[in-house]
């Protein structure tokens, strides 16, 4: 069986909408996902607010609520028949975040298990055939194949091949 | 540079000292380490007991305050000089202890940090040149060389060369 490492954040999880709406909601702005990624100028405008709110992702409670990405579910329950799965996200950063995004992932795939959950600070060192991360530093050293998953955040990476959407990894993996 | 593998409970931190005082202020019993090594008849007596109070290793802060295995400080200072060192701890069992063992690792080893360590279910998926850990599973699929650290509960395995302490390890890797 083939191994498959499974990023949480922007991958997984909307971390970037529920971000975007936190900056939304303290600065009274109406920034999308779609104008962070057209328009470097709201961009930048928007990046300023967001660094004053990042302490934020430390506060108890941050990574239980994140919205589900779209089809995620559907596809992951696909791919489990096909693949040994491992969660893998970079969370150590964060040290509140381990004990919620266990529950989160309880909540949403219950059948994966702490024992195939990993939270680390790099991942070059776990061994795997694929990779899905939006981080180009998790995909550089990475020994099997990485696969880009789309945000705001890495449209100038050219490097990898990019997915837009669980349905579009579907159609890769499937 | 290798890269090595440093398992936290009975092989950075004593667990067991803490389980057995934990036992012994419990029940009012005097067991040690030493007993439960070389008398099978107490072990049995000391797990049927243990297992009462297992649950209590799911407590909020019961990682915390684990005593330092003698000499690990003195030897991975020495270590993390050649090697490249990761601190890996099946902990996602326990949803509570990862916040607490970063803090315990800030306390001790504050040069390692959060981005060389790994909480997880398995270990087979790492990829290193060597494993310090107490459980034949950790050691039985991992690709580089285990070293098995010596535990009251590992006393019966055979297969991985064993390392009765922080010394023996100095004289084996450095």
């Amino acid at each position: 069986m083939q191994r498959l490492l499974i990023d949480m954040d922007d991958v997984m999880a909307d971390t970037s909408l529920k971000i975007i709406t936190m900056v939304n909601d303290t600065f009274g702005t109406d920034y999308t996902k779609e104008m962070l990624t057209s328009d470097p100028k709201i961009k930048e405008e928007y990046q300023e607010k967001y660094l004053t709110q990042r302490h934020r992702l430390w506060d108890k409670g941050f990574f239980r609520d994140i919205p589900l990405m779209p089809d995620a579910q559907e596809v992951i329950g696909e791919l489990y028949k096909k693949y040994e799965i491992f969660i893998v996200s970079a969370a150590t950063e964060f040290p509140n975040s381990m004990a919620e995004k266990l529950e989160w992932l309880e909540d949403y795939f219950p059948y994966i298990g702490w024992s195939h959950t990993v939270f680390c600070g790099h991942k070059w060192m776990i061994k795997a055939d694929y990779i899905i991360d939006d981080h180009e530093k998790n995909l550089i050293n990475f020994t099997g194949k990485g696969l880009l998953f789309d945000a705001p955040h890495n449209q100038h990476i050219v490097d990898f091949q990019r997915v837009n959407s669980w349905k579009h990894i579907e159609t890769i993996l499937l």
